[in-house]
């Protein structure tokens, strides 16, 4: 990938349409009461490098057109984001999201549950005037799905024998589907055939499960100051990742031992952080983690390498990459 | 109101298209992981005499035509009603609605959050699939509106100066919205004009508003045996209601500091519980509340008298004699 664009040059080709993104947003967002409109402020602050919509619009471009819906299904497949995200720090009862507090703790849980429900409504509201069939059913699917992936997720936490297969169940509910349905509707906003549109939502789909994936290797490497949350959130949580997954198969007896009792207890002190990550280097799992999210990143691209000619694929090349590098 | 059908003579008659709205809210909540299935069961089952479906199909009725999409739509209707329910227990942290356990006490607050967004998403896939814009667009709109209202009310909890025009805003989006969408549609699916379509909106927004204060009523009179809720729930939430914004503008300054407080800090015991009892019954106030609920239920009726036949107008005198009827 040595040739692609860099991530800014990917950003600048797209500089104009990510400032109608956040017009967008910020539009379906108005509000007359001022805490309301503050706290939605809040919550769209927390979207960070806005991945979801330069995803989209990248696609709608590689894809042959880009036009004006596809500043609105940017939007849209963002909103949806971050409303899950002010209900995961419900969820989580998280208090800092990229180093930002969140709206559940600068406010109180139950404006963020009523929040999330107002930012789900209003981007259903924009999907609606887009007036497009296909983007609002598959896109009030894929918000079912995402849920369903959190709620499974929830259910197996504290599960130490969680299979690789029911990981990846979760991952691709809850963050692939929008990837997936994302880059698939932008390519059939661009009027791609539905061979180019299937090749474009594998597309999403790959990149979005390697997303997931660095996500999780960069929880239990990260330091707070380097991605704005706790080290080892998923480990506290007692969630099966795949790096864990992964250390799991590796343990002999007496390790496993006690790697399942901090799984299935949640981790409770700093020896236990320390073992865990002990095991985690001497393993060499966090590598094949990202290994296995460098396949996914290669298998993405290889669906849609037939499809776009070489200007169109370089983007899309350098997209691959910045998600892998998100673990350097 | 004596010569209006009974609310037996009233559900009998739709029966049928009662029965197809269950189908439409069980297929749209349908799920392959039985978890998530029974907990959508578990949701559907708080959703009483659905009156919201009955509403929407006696308007249907009385419009002229009552067509297939009506059955979704009520369907639609009862479903974002549901979401919010499964959301208010997780706000209000109850344990119990209508004598039955909740989504959050039977599993769990995270499961809960997730599950009403997933009823959200059905509700908005299920409207998405009746291909009219008008009625995505208003009920996407409607459903932003509850939510808003319900922040507003939370904002405002334990202020006793709370006014009255701050209450009917409250409740005018977080119940009213629902319904006077809900009938508004309804007139228009049935290829009513403008001037119809506005008549049964502001139908059914002023019986939402009498049920509100029923509602509100019946919290501080009901027993738990009768309404399947804690007595006085507003009261311990220090939630201003009509009833109690009565009471406080004819009380003299010693029983009024008494008020403020109990409001201010939410009840804390039996002593203050009937302190207010007592306000309440030498004050009368809860005769005058239910007269305003009574004087909304005639604004609504006559809103559509003149748009209708004697034939059906007696259904909607019959609906709205129902509203008052849960007072008693």
């Amino acid at each position: 990938m040595s040739q692609s664009p860099t991530l800014q040059d990917l950003y600048r080709a797209i500089t104009p349409d990510l400032a109608g993104v956040e017009s967008e947003i910020v539009g379906a967002l108005h509000s007359e009461t001022p805490e309301i409109a503050e706290m939605a402020a809040c919550a769209s602050g927390h979207g960070g490098k806005r991945m979801r919509p330069a995803m989209v619009l990248l696609v709608a471009r590689a894809a042959g057109a880009a036009v004006p819906a596809h500043t609105r299904l940017a939007a849209v497949v963002e909103m949806i984001h971050l409303a899950t995200l002010v209900h995961d720090d419900v969820i989580d009862d998280a208090d800092l999201r990229r180093k930002r507090r969140t709206v559940k703790a600068r406010w109180n849980r139950h404006d963020a549950v009523l929040l999330g429900d107002i930012i789900f409504a209003r981007a259903i509201r924009l999907l609606a005037s887009m007036s497009d069939e296909r983007s609002m059913v598959t896109l009030t699917s894929a918000l079912s799905t995402v849920c369903e992936g959190e709620i499974l997720q929830n259910r197996r936490s504290h599960d130490p024998t969680l299979s690789e297969a029911t990981y990846y169940r979760i991952i691709d509910a809850k963050t692939a589907e929008l990837y997936a349905r994302g880059c698939e509707l932008a390519a059939w906003l661009a009027n791609c055939d539905q061979g180019k549109v299937g090749a474009f939502g594998v597309f999403g789909r790959e990149l979005g499960l390697a997303f997931q994936i660095t996500d999780d290797v960069l929880d239990l490497v990260g330091d707070e100051s380097e991605v704005g949350k706790s080290l080892g959130t998923d480990l506290v949580g007692g969630k099966m990742t795949l790096p864990l997954i992964l250390l799991r198969q590796r343990l002999e007896d007496q390790p496993r031992g006690t790697f399942d009792r901090v799984i299935t207890e949640g981790v409770v002190n700093e020896d236990d952080v320390f073992a865990i990550g002990d095991l985690l280097r001497r393993h060499q799992v966090l590598d094949d983690a990202l290994t296995r999210a460098r396949d996914h990143v290669n298998a993405g691209l290889s669906a849609v390498r037939a499809a776009v000619d070489d200007d169109a694929y370089a983007p899309l090349d350098a997209l691959g990459g910045f998600v892998l590098s998100r673990t350097l």
